[in-house]
């Protein structure tokens, strides 16, 4: 049986020596550079241009922000208030930026800061584990399964969300085959999905965005069968609803048309109980320029429009499983949600 | 009123002087050159490259390849078995080369072949005319459509199919908005479609493949909400089940869970009554590497797989109207379809 260390090698948030370091993802898979933050600024921009990015890793790297901001003195409500600007659907960014504020208010000092980001991450760490067992649990033996943009090493402390499910899973031999979206615009699925399941030794077949039903519809049965789609979250409201990767709805359509079963993966701090449903989340709308071009090569001719969501919500009703590290809310709705999460 | 003539300025298959002229669609939108083809073997090379593309312009291109053959005095066996090698999905290309055919079985001359050419054009480009008229009659004044690859005077003898109907829609007043997909992995609604309805002054917005659900669900009322997902086709078999791009499943799956109508627009020649089903289309498969990069660009990192079917199968029970020029079968069966076509 292969061992679950030879399939998470990946970091891509560190502190040392008093800065902090992020493996620049705009730059992969072909060049591994880290862009050094000296400054709550630093971090805001990264996280703003997706040098960071995913859920809990941009939560992870404001948390340090907060901490750049106090060693060198700066006003840390203006620092946390730049960093709560830099992207606006991930809850875990706000999440982490109000556990940072409430030690502030307890009157904490850097060490006491640094002790407290350290923290979130190791926590964040952990958690993937966790969430690893406890969704690999629900996959029976010889499954393909189906994911969507990055949720690995590179999204998170490390380890991953939806990829850290796929980790435990193929590890303990439950998962055979690995398809991975390419999850246009950015291409996280292709150009970092793929990198970081081909370093870590787990097979993966990429396929486009729209051969995802496809893909369902003619990989029905036997040991090639899609059994289920494993992806992240954003934010998940008090009732099970989740804002995740623009395309998730439409895999969560496809699946349920299928008999797939759809996992949605992430830690507690992707959950907000104060948001009611999907229909108060905020979605990000980037740039129409962001489909113009692929690799810095215009594909699209001057003068184009395009409208450009970057997230989307799936309704609680197409989701088969939320999985948190505190435990796993099968058919997800208000109440199932309290029970685990309480208010 | 726009005049339909403003909305319809785009050829890009012309005999001219005993040869074929190509609008060579790799290059476009930003150059457009026009490949020569003095053989049928040029033409088949430009059928496989993907030069010309969209089923019915396939099938217009390869009987003016079976013409240069014949001017030539090549072998007509030979040139007619290697222009139907050429793409296996759709079946335009082997419907036009059997009229070819028949015509050479009947002792055809060069000028009758040349007639006969021109008039499998001709006919084409008086279909979609036709087809617009009865695709746009179904819309509903103040509509917003989806459509997906690219099915306009690029993909057929001129004017379009589901493009078509859209410039018909559009110009009758009749569709307020128009939403085309990016199309990977080759990008023809981003490259072509785009291109197309921009320069024929129909106004149109890019999205994401993956953001189709989306766009419907956030797009259901008032005159942005999408009513009619609106695509071509490369086969429809007798029952209606119908093989286009990759996604139009996907999308056929998505408007229906949003009570979104969903109509196919082709010729009569892309009708196979002799193809029970759609599980008897054989569809295409090409290079894993059309994922492995954007423009020329390499996206994803070297050792990586893909799975990359072209086309996929919209089973006729997704299906709202399928428009040909000889009428509009409404929620096509085998009845239905026999009905009009026999067989």
């Amino acid at each position: 049986m292969p061992s679950l260390e030879h399939h998470d090698t990946i970091r891509a948030v560190a502190w040392k020596d008093g800065a902090l370091r992020l493996l620049d993802q705009r730059r992969l898979p072909f060049v591994e550079t880290w862009l050094d933050c000296g400054s709550a600024d630093d971090v805001a921009a990264a996280i703003r241009d997706l040098a960071v990015r995913g859920a809990p890793a941009i939560g992870i790297a404001a948390a340090w922000g907060v901490v750049l901001a106090a060693r060198r003195g700066a006003d840390l409500d203006v620092a946390i208030a730049r960093l709560r600007a830099a992207r606006p659907t991930a809850v875990n960014l706000m999440w982490a930026l109000d556990r940072m504020r409430a030690r502030i208010a307890e009157g904490a000092d850097v060490a006491a800061l640094e002790r407290e980001a350290l923290a979130i991450q190791a926590e964040d760490l952990a958690a993937n584990r966790r969430m690893g067992e406890l969704g690999a649990a629900l996959i029976a033996p010889g499954s393909a399964v189906l994911t969507h943009c990055n949720t690995g090493s590179l999204a998170t402390a490390g380890f991953g969300t939806a990829l850290g499910v796929i980790r435990a899973g193929f590890a303990a031999g439950k998962i055979a085959h690995v398809y991975a979206c390419e999850t246009r615009p950015w291409l996280q699925g292709a150009r970092l999905t793929i990198w970081e399941l081909l370093r870590d030794g787990i097979p993966a077949k990429l396929i486009a965005d729209s051969a995802a039903a496809h893909l369902m519809k003619t990989h029905s049965n036997g040991s090639a069968a899609v059994r289920w789609v494993i992806v992240g979250a954003d934010r998940i409201a008090a009732n099970g609803d989740t804002a995740n990767k623009i395309g998730t709805y439409q895999l969560a359509i496809a699946a349920r048309h299928h008999g797939v079963k759809f996992m949605v993966v992430a830690p507690s701090s992707t959950v907000d109980m104060q948001t009611a449903t999907g229909d108060d989340i905020d979605i990000e709308l980037r740039d129409p320029a962001e489909l113009f071009a692929v690799g810095g090569v215009r594909t699209v001719v001057e003068g184009a429009q395009a409208w450009n969501p970057v997230f989307d919500v799936t309704p609680h009703d197409l989701i088969d499983a939320i999985v948190t590290e505190r435990d796993v809310i099968e058919s997800p709705d208000r109440e199932r949600m309290r029970a685990v999460f309480g208010a």
